[in-house]
């Protein structure tokens, strides 16, 4: 199983290494793409390695896509590579984690109208906008969406992501 | 099954948070001891609300204990209390989780002579001063002692502490 990670400087540290360290723990194959080879560093100055540049991403190869929150999503959502890799992995079914401001790629990618799924309060009104249900709740498994709103809910999204990995892989 | 977590200001933050939010997924009870009530923070500024204070912490309450890196093992290692709480759980073979520089707190609790663990390389002359064998690897189970070097090995470190929980619980 190999997952992808989408994120760009000023990700939010702990939700891009809860399930990076998680999903190895598992012992899946994890890829993080970027805006650029070398190193990007979260929000706390966490540096990670980018292994693969989002116009270089192959999403045949990726099994499932882990979008984490902090500043990187509403730059993300900029880049027409990488949008196109979340809404082609998101509508062929493969299992989707966004986490808080996650979600504003996915809005971009217009893959929510008719979905349920959370996000950080500050952004609730734009998943609406963009036609999905919200809930104010850890965590939401829609089908192959599995959403949460901050790092306080890292637990139970990785439960659910994992469980819906393990179904389906 | 409860855990108790000892720290102070300027822990290792993915040190504490990972298996704090990994011993939460599985549905175990975390509470974290600290020199003081209310909040303490990380290197990287990730603030943790204290659940109860070095001295008033019941051993007999908690099943095993996890000691975070960073900056914190060296204050916590001043305190009497919580080198007496690391000292007490250890002996009672209780499962351990140490990393990086968390070894530190074991060093002063005296228990590792014979024992076999690892750290991060800084402090490993200490850890053999000790009287303890030292390895070089991502995760080492010495009985009850499970201890890795480095944020880099925390999905091994968790995956083998999680063995030994499910295994004692």
């Amino acid at each position: 199983m190999k997952v992808l990670f989408v994120a760009v400087d000023d990700f939010e540290d702990l939700e891009l290494f809860y399930p990076y360290f998680r999903l190895k723990e598992e012992e899946y194959e994890v890829l993080v793409a970027s805006d650029r080879k070398g190193h990007i560093k979260g929000k706390h100055g966490y540096p990670i390695t980018i292994d693969v540049k989002f116009d270089e991403v192959d999403i045949e190869k990726f099994d499932a896509l882990v979008i984490p929150g902090g500043k990187s999503p509403e730059r993300v959502r900029l880049n027409d590579a990488a949008v196109e890799i979340c809404r082609n992995m998101f509508l062929s079914g493969k299992p989707v984690a966004s986490i808080c401001h996650g979600a504003q790629v996915l809005i971009s990618a217009q893959v929510l109208e008719g979905r349920t799924g959370t996000c950080v309060a500050s952004i609730k009104d734009d998943l609406i906008n963009a036609g999905a249900e919200y809930r104010d709740q850890e965590v939401v498994v829609d089908g192959n969406w599995v959403s949460s709103r901050h790092p306080g809910d890292l637990h139970a999204w990785m439960r659910e992501f994992l469980k819906l990995l393990k179904k389906t892989g």
